[in-house]
């Protein structure tokens, strides 16, 4: 057992070391808050970092509920895995969701429909089986983007937009409520992704989006948010994340 | 408005009326509680039933956050979208979780772990693009279906048989504690779509899952589930719903 899991007065993050991933909308919220935690495999291995930690960590046989797959939240006895589900527990201790039970829903609900937009940006490179190099499924990847930019991203970002109209309670500025919740920290991490990976599509998309793009940029002045985004533990844009800049990926739509 | 929107007394499911779906899940739990429920797409058109009925409500002006797909369940004046979402609100309700925190938010965990699976099982047939018919994506889903019976449908389930193993309290019975949860229903829910689907990828698997199969078995034999799945409520699995049955894709893996 690593040193850093012994710990209890502050949150354990088990994910990827290498990339935002999955694991980025859950450290935009721990950032967010000024919580305390941990990203344990970006620890050096002597501390308990690296994949192979992480690895086996997952495997563990202690774990009441093993997890199926990073990110994995350790909060003091609690072992919690899936991203939303782990929002979901961090929510209301983060102060990032209203305080009834309606609202609560709605983030939640915007939560799961936002990691099915990161899911499908994931399968345009990846359309065949995660477990294949993206040049190994390099022709379908471009059919399947080829639907993704021409459909997918109009049809996510204007429900987005249209969300955000419609609260009135937010006053055009956040997803649900008043203020912001986990969900707009996740919007803003997903048009920050698509502006690296889809750059063109996201350009075309744009001017029906001034509320999205503004909630974007009004995330990255949150102080706490412009901090972590300079520092080093925002880690860059990669070929290994979910979303990635393929040029051949990004093409104008044929009519 | 549908007559059928008015009423409080009863959960109302709005869902495709021709498949089982996502909104499967929904039904289960909701048969399974005995709660008051009126699929509201599969009334006759004149009680507000239809897809033009189900697409008018979807696009309705009034909802304050506004559902980007189907299923929604409406509880009187919630209106809920996302199908792990919904089940997060009826479980507790409808008696399908567990009353601590701890247990509520490993049902949850299991349940985006099967949405998961539930979306790459559809993806077999339409790894491309959903607007697409599968014949225009048929070289596609042989390849993506390959990977999902080598590789995809083993590691979903051996996983699920080992949480099935791990719970104590369950004594290997239930997912998660010692009683039946929505995540259980919904596990016996993907083990029938992959015998629709995948009869002889689920055959080659089955020595290696007892538990899943014991588990699949017993939600059968629930008395009110019984009844539902003998009904004329419970629509047969066809060529639209989420697991098809394509025997050019259920092919035993290359070795």
């Amino acid at each position: 057992m690593a040193p850093a899991s012994t710990r209890t007065d502050r949150y354990e993050l088990h994910y990827w070391p290498g990339i935002q991933g999955r694991g980025e909308f859950i450290r935009l919220a721990l950032e967010e808050a000024g919580a305390p935690y941990v990203d344990v495999a970006r620890l050096p291995e002597r501390e308990g970092g690296g994949e192979h930690a992480l690895l086996a960590f997952m495997e563990q046989d202690t774990h009441t509920l093993p997890p199926f797959a990073p990110p994995v939240l350790r909060a003091g006895e609690l072992v919690i895995a899936q991203t939303a589900n782990i929002l979901l527990y961090l929510g209301p201790r983060l102060k990032l969701v209203p305080d009834d039970e309606a609202g609560r829903l709605a983030v939640h609900q915007l939560q799961l429909t936002l990691a099915d937009f990161a899911a499908e940006g994931h399968d345009t490179h990846h359309p065949i089986a995660s477990s294949l190099y993206y040049e190994d499924q390099q022709a379908e990847a471009r059919r399947r983007a080829a639907s993704f930019v021409a459909e997918r991203i109009p049809k996510f970002l204007r429900y987005f937009e249209r969300v955000l109209v419609k609260n009135a309670h937010g006053a055009g500025r956040w997803l649900v409520g008043a203020e912001l919740s986990y969900a707009d920290l996740s919007l803003a991490q997903v048009l920050w992704w698509l502006g690296h990976a889809f750059p063109n599509a996201l350009a075309r998309a744009t001017p029906e989006l001034p509320r999205c793009c503004e909630l974007r940029d009004r995330v990255a002045e949150r102080p706490r948010i412009a901090a972590y985004l300079a520092s080093e533990r925002r880690l860059p844009f990669n070929q290994h994340d979910l979303f990635r800049n393929y040029p051949e990926l990004d093409l104008e739509p044929e009519r």
